[in-house]
């Protein structure tokens, strides 16, 4: 009997690789942060000695879910200002409190509710885009919770860091100081093609080669920006990317609502992948981003919350389901991103918008043991006749019960295993005094 | 002092009527199935003696949500056949499983499980759709549910009626059996144009002014059913119904994704009812409801989920949200439809679609006591800075904490009052055993 440290034995184990299985009397062996194997369970009983043993009768077991597009800071801004065209948005209420409140106590606060939020979801990794790199770093270490950290990059001064020359060593300097941390990882994050000139963009170009570093960008977000950027540049912003030559397998395009036939298919040729984030760009009447079309044309398509102050949540579950549902009515057929594909966008291809699919994304020997577990006997996911339909379709997230990152387990049972959530409602009600005062 | 049955205590009570209007520190004192009044706690202390006071520290009270469109029979094929278009899953998964299994016994069980979820969202209201309106009535009147049940008339025949005759005769006989019934109503519900012929139409015209009863019809749901309709009768089915003098404010039109400016001008003038499905028309890939144009133009907007076999829910909270974010995306306008106006809505609106505004969808002195409280202390919906915001964008249907029907506890924390649950999901997987097979 070989001695491991955690067995997993779901009703059903929808391993998202291979695509659209659910698996039965199967169970997850688990060594370390490892997953070991995935086998019956009758064989895992018979060959594993396992220090726990977890049974989940009436339970999902999918990979973490991936939050490929957040601002988790600003969680603490959620449901601050709703119902406001984006420009008022921003510099009537978004931009006067970061002016006011933005530092490391608020990017640690805010990270620890998101955090909190993400685990209750079910979420177990994000990609998170915001200014103090350091301090998220530190909080997503401390809380053990997987996070792709932006390095923010903006042509305006912050309380984060006042030049261009600022911004790139303040981030080469995170990069360095987290760069041999298990669940973390930095990207490069010019914040979009409107607010970053192209002699930041050559540097980012160059460090994303050298460091082999993601580049994490808002792009073709409205019509508007192809607009300006048209009027500006002489030239839409994606064909501005590409000039610079960051249009390659390095670059996550976040929203993407406006795309020709062309540019989707540079897309799939260039290996970039997109970042649909479904109810950001519906609250934010931002347009509607062609989904289908850039599945079918084997692009590599991740879902992201983005943050939960134009959400207002940083429900990955939730997500899930309106991805599938928007991208029928967008692509006019009803059988446009099924279940299937939009688990697996919210799994196996955030990994792979942040180069980590074969560290995470899917429940398979050798990857990391990120797992997420949702109870599907609750009258509202009855009938059952398909579990993958069922949990997009249906579920909710509250129905998560049990989360693992790296094999250690952060949410037991709904609750969670290293944050208080008393103290934490008391911190975020202290920031809600001080931002409203 | 006044004796009383009830006095709720709510953190804060949103009344919808004033419209957006939060109040603190108020009460509700009920009486029988009756509001007696909403007034400050410290004067309700003092004159009303209630047998029961319940305090929601940490809750917001809202009128119980009204579901105006949906079929809940279908609940028992939630999650059956997903991801298909129209016409592939109503031929080869619903009309199948509906011609072997349909009857009294799949009705109430049915009607059972969608009471259970929808007691379970905050829902007190439905405007139910679909066949065996005899046993739908029985079992919500059983369960002391609100209804509106359709009397259904459709040119084919089912295992309800055989013939036209034979519908208008059996949904007559419903009427009167039911038509006294505190809770209950029954509207006409002939099932679309492309359903029902003009003699039929005709006759409802009649029936509906004879009796005072809205007309419940699928209308405009997608672009091909304009286009059939054009080719078949020469007209839009708009037309065609205005013609046959069914344009009227006894009208609950549902679905409307296709429309002329001139049309909304018509349903504005004459009174119609919008049930707007979001996710329902999402997933069948209907078509956008222009619910910004409607409500702009003075058209009654209310909302429904459709039945849980195109959505795959019952879920009231997740439909505002759905149609909050939709409209501002549709109406290229992120300030369209506020959260304000769709928790309208889904409350007062619908009320007035069914011809009930003056009977529930508010928080109002002499309105039955219909009542949804949600606890707003999860995480999820902090830190908390404009609560008919937090209801929207951010608070999930699990939630919903306590619910009343015309002063009867329904739902206490989170319990059924009226319902097994355990039962309820033997029930729902003996019949899954038996529509698999």
């Amino acid at each position: 009997m070989q001695p491991i440290d955690l067995l997993i034995e779901p009703r059903w184990l929808v391993p998202v690789e291979p695509h659209g299985v659910v698996l039965e009397n199967h169970a997850v062996a688990i060594d370390g942060d490892r997953i070991v194997a995935v086998l019956q369970v009758a064989e895992a009983r018979a060959h594993y000695a396992p220090r726990e043993r977890v049974e989940l009768a009436e339970h999902a077991l999918i990979p973490g879910l991936i939050n490929a597009h957040t601002h988790n800071p600003m969680t603490l801004m959620r449901g601050l200002a709703d119902d406001l065209p984006l420009m008022r948005w921003l510099q009537e209420h978004i931009w006067p409190v970061e002016a006011r409140f933005m530092g490391s106590e608020f990017v640690r606060d805010g990270v620890e509710l998101g955090v909190a939020e993400m685990l209750r979801g079910g979420t177990t990794c994000c990609n998170e885009n915001y200014f103090f790199p350091d301090v998220q770093a530190a909080t997503y270490r401390q809380l053990g919770f997987r996070a792709m950290v932006g390095l923010p990059i903006i042509e305006f001064p912050t309380a984060w860091a006042q030049t261009r020359d600022e911004y790139f060593e303040k981030g080469l300097a995170v990069h360095d100081e987290f760069k041999g941390e298990a669940l973390l990882g930095t990207s490069l994050a010019p914040h979009a093609p409107y607010t970053v000139a192209d002699a930041s963009f050559e540097r980012i170009r160059i460090l994303s080669d050298q460091l082999d570093l993601p580049v994490h960008l808002h792009l073709h977000e409205t019509a508007q920006e192809v607009e300006d950027s048209k009027r500006e540049h002489g030239a839409r912003p994606f064909a501005r990317m590409q000039a610079l030559g960051l249009v390659n397998d390095h670059l996550i395009a976040v929203h993407m609502t406006q795309l020709t036939d062309a540019e989707i298919a540079a897309c799939a040729e260039a290996g970039v992948s997109v970042v649909h984030c479904a109810e950001s760009n519906l609250k934010l009447a931002s347009g509607f981003c062609p989904t289908e079309k850039l599945r079918r044309a084997g692009v590599n398509l991740a879902l992201g919350t983005d943050g939960a102050a134009s959400n207002n949540d940083l429900d990955m579950v939730g997500e899930m389901r309106s991805a599938a549902l928007l991208a029928k009515a967008v692509a006019n057929d009803a059988s446009a991103l099924d279940a299937a594909s939009a688990l697996r966008a919210a799994t196996l291809n955030g990994a792979k918008a942040l180069g980590w699919n074969e560290r995470i994304g899917s429940i398979e020997p050798g990857k990391q043991a990120d797992l997420t577990a949702i109870r599907l006997d609750d009258i509202e996911t009855q009938p059952l006749y398909h579990v993958i339909s069922q949990l997009v379709y249906a579920a909710g997230r509250h129905q998560v019960s049990d989360v693992w990152i790296a094999g250690q387990r952060k949410l037991r049972d709904r609750v969670l295993v290293d944050l208080d959530v008393g103290e934490l409602r008391g911190k975020t009600q202290r920031w809600r005094e001080r931002i409203v005062t």
